[in-house]
């Protein structure tokens, strides 16, 4: 049998309350048993869930937390004045060693703090990076993923060329753990092909990725290709990943809207969608894709998912999922390896 | 009557040959008895082209140039290695004060450092930007254009602060001049709405902007923001403006293909698709923003407007109409004016 993984799942601060979370984990228990889930929150608020719900209790535990984010507190202050907030308490069990991963559907400002406080960073990865999938027209790996990885997506603002390395270094580990492609292309988000093309720290990070080893570098990509998903994994500074996530989303909700004023316009028009319907369900599908299984906090030793605010159980499942599958896989070990070859500070400051 | 405006329309270097700059002209001098238009290029391509056509001959002049630049040269070199190109001599012609407005279908590049070399800028405007309509759910301005400005996407890659500024100044003109928007609605897009969101020019930028006379400055956009048209101008440095606009162009490109596919696929799907045609024909009007008239490059005291590579004769001439519009617009002194209110150098050394 396969050694069991534990996560700590953050239960606190989702749009919809603690009841995802507890949901999610209970079926898990019965589904699973490969995974174990300590429930990390208010136990006045856990209990009472847990109470009505059937589950393995071999596999499940409570760690209570007096603390938690709200959606009002401003990320950057409230685990000062929240020093026994769930998401550091989640944080700490895995940093113990009494869990593997972590999993949050609560603030993203506070699971990246939370998460460079208190779990070790990978040798050699000076900036953490949140990751996101994004619809895309070309499927990618062995599944036929209908969604390429973007990264960074918020996580650093500001990024050097060597920290755009290392996120197409995670990037690309990620998507071989999660994806089981076993070399995802990886480009830069520029604004050009060419390789001169960019502010100076991607043109810098192109001539690096360009020498390195064990890694499937596809060059620069433009904005056109994101929705073409010519690439599985797509690379940029957190502040034009966030953009770019956002305007995406955008499209999606855009697209709906004109469909449904068209449905509501014309009797033809709704004959005509009814029609279309499958098509459109399909295309709804690839657009859902916070379906699968949410966001990557990268840099660390332990994978840290974060799902959407906005998630249901099936959805935080399917994070706890991911994160035992990322656990598991070796892609910590991948990350260390092509870092070691990145020139050292010493070096950079000869170069 | 109206004074008449003379536009230097550069016929060379287009993806479909000076034949669409030609037929615009042509046209042109017969509808418009308030424009003149100055061909420039090579006479033996542009002669027999005219010679072809009706036209009226008074309206109409031609400059021969023995250079112009090619899709392969190198936009920064080829200046300097063709000094008689067509882009630079229609330059020549504005600076001269014997045209108004240059047009032209060439290469993006290389009219924007043309324009730098021959054409004065604005004072207090350090960096050109080049803009681009978006195509937007939410309508704009009294003509209820299905479209937003979006700048820089190209022109400077790195923009600081004040650079930032003076394009939201020049948008929020060339919008009031064009569309006929009295306040255009003005933003920067950021990677959360609130005035500390995003890397620290933009943040510094929207302090600068909430503090200026004669803007409607509406704070920070997302990216949420860009396909639902929340503002008239949004504002950005050109890189992460060139990524945004490419990715909408794929995203057009995306949906069409997806449709195409679903109409060979099947015979249901074909007959809803045949029933939506008016609506799908609205939605692609909508992403087809090129027909709307070409991109300004904004930030000399004459205007410089970029038509799209592909651009048939009724874009080209779209394009002339709306050069000869921001010709006669105030909008070089109210963008003076604004400008003037920004803190001088000294005044940044000592902030």
């Amino acid at each position: 049998m396969i050694q069991p993984v534990t996560i700590a799942l953050d239960c606190m601060g989702s749009d919809h309350g603690p009841r995802e979370a507890v949901q999610a984990a209970a079926r898990l228990t019965l589904e699973r048993d490969d995974l174990r889930v300590i429930l990390v929150g208010d136990v006045d608020q856990l209990g009472p869930l847990l109470d009505e719900l059937s589950y393995d209790p071999a596999r499940l535990s409570l760690l209570h937390t007096p603390q938690w984010v709200e959606p009002e507190d401003h990320p950057r202050t409230v685990l000062l004045d929240k020093p026994r907030a769930s998401i550091l308490e989640a944080c700490d069990v895995v940093a113990a060693g009494r869990a593997s991963a972590v999993v949050t559907a609560g603030s993203t400002g506070a699971a990246i703090l939370a998460a460079a406080q208190r779990l070790g960073r990978i040798p050699g990865v000076r900036r953490a990076a949140l990751a996101a999938v994004t619809p895309t027209e070309q499927t990618h790996g062995p599944k036929k993923d209908p969604f390429a990885l973007l990264l960074d997506v918020g996580a650093t603002l500001d990024a050097s060329a060597r920290d755009l390395v290392t996120f197409a270094i995670m990037g690309s580990a990620y998507a071989a753990a999660i994806s089981g492609n076993p070399a995802p292309r990886v480009a830069l988000l520029s604004n050009g092909t060419e390789a001169h093309k960019g502010p100076a720290e991607v043109v810098e990070a192109h001539r690096l990725l360009s020498e390195l080893r064990g890694i499937e570098f596809a060059g620069n990509v433009e904005g056109l290709d994101i929705p073409r998903g010519t690439v599985d994994v797509v690379v940029a500074n957190g502040f034009l990943g966030n953009v770019v996530l956002k305007m995406i989303e955008g499209v999606g909700e855009v697209i709906a809207d004109l469909a449904a004023d068209a449905y509501a316009r014309k009797y033809l028009w709704r004959l005509g969608l009814t029609l279309l319907s499958s098509g459109i369900e399909q295309i709804q599908a690839v657009m859902d894709w916070e379906s699968y299984g949410g966001a990557p906090i990268l840099g660390f030793t332990q994978p840290v998912i974060k799902a959407h605010g906005r998630s249901r159980a099936p959805a935080i499942a399917n994070a706890c999922k991911v994160a035992a599958k990322a656990s598991r896989s070796d892609m910590v070990r991948v990350v260390e390896r092509s870092v070691a070859q990145l020139p050292t500070d010493a070096e950079e400051l000869l170069a």
